[in-house]
């Protein structure tokens, strides 16, 4: 794989941005091999994604943040720039479901995604084996009803001993605590059964057999203190009918759900999500 | 076209219907040319649809009901027999967007959907010259902000006069009063322009983009007293993105609300819906 | 899981077979809990699919199929009647790629599939680990380009050891031979990396690259002697872009080649795929 | 709706393009609306579109395009410079079957689609009626079996009256001589009615049902002298069962061929569709 910088920033939208972003590139060398941007009229805001080689750059990454800092001063950007090939530290979280987690594993290691692992976290021993078997270590947390609060202090200790830099929630089906969706936001990952905003909170394939929609759906999102209204990275779905009971939309459900959370992260891995107010910008 | 009849039931499911039912045709000499059942075992009811060639059998369609008629009370059946040679009555409704009705006036225009559509009712009179064009009466039947009631009288009148079979709300965005819902219960057909039940109620498509989801849809349904929340008959969905400004969501929006109903109404011309509490059996 | 006699049957299309068949259920005390019929007008054939709850019958599977076969001979019938609770021993092949094998093993290992897996057979030791953990047998069978037929000689010699009922190739990337072909017929099943007929033979994603399509597919089908050309189960596709290399199609292709084989490999196992001619019925 | 010049460029792949065009715009004050950029690795060819707010640059079109026109050369650029305000010319040529001109049509008569149609020309008198509806001329050019050339000459007499800028064939069903397809290179957009490559030439629908696909699919694309092998602008599919005869998959073709036809035309009067040899880069 070769090696990039990838710029990402977000600003309010006024004339020069690209040229001035594209100068500042082409005057130190730099090639860029990949750009995405977008003005959204609505809000006024402009974003921006530029991949450049490494190689054609005269310095460190270091260096580069340090000699893009005035500009992105002067247009208020937010911003930050990324080395691909720095893989992303990613704890990953489950409960007694397994196919999100196998499915990222599996991924991960076919090396179709490109992060570490460092650990995987969750409060059954179910998938112990099946973790350990990837050379992942496993952390069985478990949650006693009585003191939900011992456990999210664990988990909170084991995702900053493991220094994430990206939390997957594949199915762990616990509601973090507000102080851990706010330390990392934008930053943990979640997959919901449904496609939202139908059916937030729990049994969301039951809720939609009662409902007797013809297609369910799966969502990949930020997570945020309010649940399941966090932006929306990817969704998608899968055509059901009168002859589906629940327990076949939990099946069915499952792939959608794979397809949407690998999308999701994959994306999110590679710098491509911006997220601006409850929304995202996906360059893809 | 061959001819022929249409049995649709419903009952409790218990051993046997099936074989009665086939008895019944084939002691007759009746030739079954499509079937289909469903059995439900959460709510366990059983459901039927067969098609049997007309001139299979030695007698009228009168005669038919007449001799299932014990057979059906025998099982508690819901059912019915039509004749596939009889076109429905259709009336459209429609308001000021055109994309909806002008989509069915041309699938019945070519033949694609077979009913009679004795007139097309709107509260405004921009739809009037397409639909003259295709030899359909049409009726503008204003909405007096002050006095809703007289525009509802006059519709309840011209669906009436016209002894409608069905009616299809082709983005008419009118509530239409209890009582009519109720004496035309699955007979009224409605397209909503979401992916139900997320954004029910006005402006769907600027509820989607405030969201910032990744998919919209349009959803074909019953119409019951209760809004936007009748039996769901079919559903689609079509991709967006951040780059799609809600009058790119309501541009994209037309193909599926288009397709979704076109689909729900063919089926339910073609006696293929069958309506258990607020879910449908779909034999298509 | 309930136990079920599943009772297969096709034959040339006239009146009563319906009602012949459910009566003799039915005269039998059998209660039928699916059915599914397909009359096909263009090649004058008949599909029938039915589900008896087993114990609502008197007698044994054998007693069953010795009462069914006067019915089955007098209509020429092709038939067969299994029991559900048996499940099917499915040997699987695999060359170097491990998406679809990971998969299988996923969905089995998971119970999503109801199988035995009596071994895996591969030319390459690369995927012997990940069989073992799943606590299935590994037979690395090489490939020698100069003896070609020792690798299958020894490959039909393990199926013919292992009493399969049926192959799957997932992407095993070797052509079996004729009378391998002929001995299985309609129980070798293949995944085709194309959406068939488009891109037969060898690297479809980058025959697909050449052509510039904007979608991709995979092909589950029943393996004939005629390459790529047998009996098609299922099929998916997904968008691809000018942005997509030959890389990234094989990316995306592996996500709908999965999909295409499980299902199909799901419908087969649930015999609910019927063979006439080169065309597949599926009574999903 | 705001008025913007469209650059639109290929060329071959080197450092500084993106800077270049970027400061050409912004040193004249140029304010960019939108603007995408693609590097093709394989073929080391970049691609580039921006939409530039009219308004904000000093100067005409024609000036504009004097001013690129130094940069252009240096990089060895293909380009043009469209005025968004400026609809283009499009003569739709369709045969009998009326569903793709009538979507075109509705398109257009409800300003979804930015164009002017100054005829359509069709070898039958059939759609003359619905045509005229809409205000435009209708020339029935009738095809004489023994001397196909003088429908040929006829036709391309009237694309040249016309001033057509793009030439659409609605289901034309005639193929163009060399000559004609070479005059309006990458102008003339065809809806092929199968998922090509697969179902080149002839009846593709019953191709289909004879090879049991469980797909089918429709392909715009621009027309070159080799017949369905032109540069692919889109593609769009459906499903399709065993219960899909021939005639229902003509039917439950047509949607996708609107669809697929609809949005590449769309593309393309947008100036989004890039041809590089046989294939396209579309910034949607």
């Amino acid at each position: 794989m070769e090696r990039n910088y990838r710029l990402v920033l977000s600003c309010p939208d006024r004339v020069g941005i690209v040229s001035m972003v594209s100068n500042f590139i082409s005057s130190h060398g730099g090639s860029i091999t990949d750009a995405n941007q977008h003005s959204d009229p609505l809000s006024g805001y402009f974003f921006m994604r530029v991949e450049i080689d490494a190689q054609s750059l005269p310095f460190s990454l270091e260096k580069l943040r340090e000699a893009f800092t005035p500009i992105a001063s002067s247009f208020e950007m937010e911003w930050h720039i990324s080395d691909s090939s720095q893989p992303k530290k990613v704890v990953l979280m489950a409960s007694r479901q397994s196919h999100c987690l196998a499915d990222l594993l599996y991924r991960y290691h076919s090396k179709e995604l490109f992060c570490e692992i460092p650990c995987v976290i969750s409060n059954h021993e179910d998938l112990r084996s099946m973790v350990e078997w990837h050379g992942i270590p496993y952390h069985c947390v478990p949650v006693d009803p009585a003191n939900k609060q011992a456990h999210f202090d664990r988990v909170d200790e084991l995702i900053n001993e493991h220094d994430a830099d990206t939390v997957v929630l594949a199915r762990y089906m616990q509601i973090l605590p507000e102080r851990v969706c706010e330390r990392y936001q934008h930053r943990i990952i979640n997959i919901h059964h449904s496609f939202l905003p139908s059916f937030v909170g729990a049994r969301p394939y039951h809720q939609a057999y009662d409902r007797g929609v013809k297609l369910i759906g799966a969502t990949c999102h930020y997570v945020t203190p309010d649940l399941d209204a966090g932006p929306i990275i990817d969704q998608e779905v899968t055509r059901v009918s009168h002859r589906s009971l629940p327990d076949d939309m939990v099946r069915l459900g499952r792939d959608v759900e794979k397809l949407a959370l690998a999308r999701g992260l994959r994306w999110h891995l590679e710098d491509r999500v911006l997220v601006h107010g409850n929304k995202t910008v996906v360059f893809d």
